[in-house]
């Protein structure tokens, strides 16, 4: 079967935040989407809003050998205990992607245990929000934002096209394939590093007299401090060898710069200053 | 002479982006407003566009003794070096206040040399922009901002009255008064922190060839990378003492973070996620 025309039924295996949006914008396409969910209540609210046409809280291969596409929205582990508890259960042929936000820690695990009829093409859909939960579901949240497509040597042309497809139709602004360790440096600096930076500014110190004065640049820098703590410690932990050369490296350049600041070494801050300052202007939208 | 009104000539020393914005807001409410620049230029594009009633680039007795009000919108050292060379020239009983964003190092050094006919009453508009000029003024810059008056013993009443009257009429939403101590703390954690954080990030590692995949987080992270080296550079070291305890104390927290990840102590993790989303929710607008 090729053809993204011919993968009709989509399977959502996990309906919060990024598998509601992806199946709020599926259904919109008229696609048949269904769903797996933890909570009847997902799925009552998912079905009642048009998200998803069916939907299950238990796992049965009668319903999930309906489906010829597979997109599993969970978190890393609980995405690779799913593959080994059911995968038997998986229509042959089907396709498998996800939007795990860590890659090396669920790549290799998942394709080395999968039945070989099966393809799993890795996927990450870099459109993360401040709120959870299928209620805030909203496909706008792909259109100014990047696809992540992170293949092996497991993964077929025919399989990473589909899912360049899937990525296309969902409405992301830019897709690309990098491989899992590339995906993996790349979001240990520009997702996760930033994120501690924010966890770390809004608990140094005790600013709760502070938030009356507090400008644009310290909410800028602290929007992403209201953290889901599950997902984002799982996230850590599964990417952590990267992450923490990241903040090692971030650690050095800022000890650096408050060295040269203690030593009034006003050259060595305007350089790094005027170093950001191109660098910066080169991100500009 | 006391009454807002009664100080109808007003005197911008310095016409960047925010005497330059000071001076359009108050020549908008009929104010008749001077200015002293250093480039022809400057002057030339102020009163082009209205922004100005005249202007000088000479410093003279003649020029300078007819205003009531006096705004320093130069310079940390700038400032205090035209006090004590130019503050024969200034009308007696006239107003002085400034746009200084460190207050230790200029408060007592204006105050401590100042004629006893004169008041400075130094004060922080918390609007910076990322960019520099008068070309740039836009007295819309102050309508989400606080403005912030550091008074000492020195000050009167009357004089913190006034200030406060003009941060009110220029339009800026909070109004607060507190000590240069206390204010020199606070921007060293919310505004100079927030720089040296973005700097940082910026210049830590190679970046070109991440920008593609550059999302939200990282974008608002260094939006304030693009940044005048001259300038906060020059901030930076007038308030050295206060910004390096404030830089030592992320260290701290941050360092302890890293090491809590690398021993995947994830209760430690989670309970400062808990934290920061906890304050974080506090500082919504």
């Amino acid at each position: 079967m090729t053809g993204f025309i011919n993968y009709r039924k989509v399977l959502i295996v996990g309906l919060g935040l990024m598998g509601g949006s992806y199946a709020e914008k599926l259904s919109s396409l008229g696609f048949e989407v269904g769903a797996l969910a933890r909570r009847p209540e997902t799925l009552d609210y998912a079905l009642r809003k048009g998200i998803i046409a069916h939907g299950r809280t238990d796992v049965t291969r009668e319903y999930v050998s309906q489906f010829d596409l597979v997109v599993f929205a969970l978190y890393p582990h609980t995405f690779v205990d799913w593959i080994g508890r059911y995968q038997d259960f998986l229509k042959e042929g089907a396709v498998l992607t996800d939007v795990t936000g860590v890659k090396r820690a669920v790549v290799p695990a998942v394709q080395g245990m999968l039945r070989p009829d099966l393809e799993f093409v890795p996927a990450h859909p870099m459109a993360g929000r401040e709120v959870y939960g299928v209620e805030n579901s909203d496909c706008r949240i792909f259109t100014d934002a990047n696809f992540i497509i992170t293949p092996t040597e497991r993964n077929t042309p025919e399989g990473i096209e589909l899912i360049r497809t899937l990525g296309c139709i969902l409405g992301f602004r830019h897709i690309a394939v990098i491989s899992p360790e590339e995906h993996d440096e790349m979001i240990g600096f520009l997702s996760q590093l930033t994120h501690c930076i924010a966890v770390t500014l809004m608990t140094c110190k005790d600013t709760e007299h502070l938030a009356e004065y507090t400008g644009d640049s310290f909410r800028d820098l602290t929007r992403i401090a209201r953290i889901n703590e599950d997902m984002w410690t799982e996230l850590f932990l599964e990417n952590r060898d990267e992450l923490l050369s990241q903040m090692d490296l971030f650690l050095e350049k800022f000890r650096t710069l408050r060295d040269d600041l203690a030593a009034g070494d006003t050259e060595a801050m305007k350089e790094m200053m005027r170093l950001s300052t191109r660098r910066r202007a080169a991100f500009e939208k």
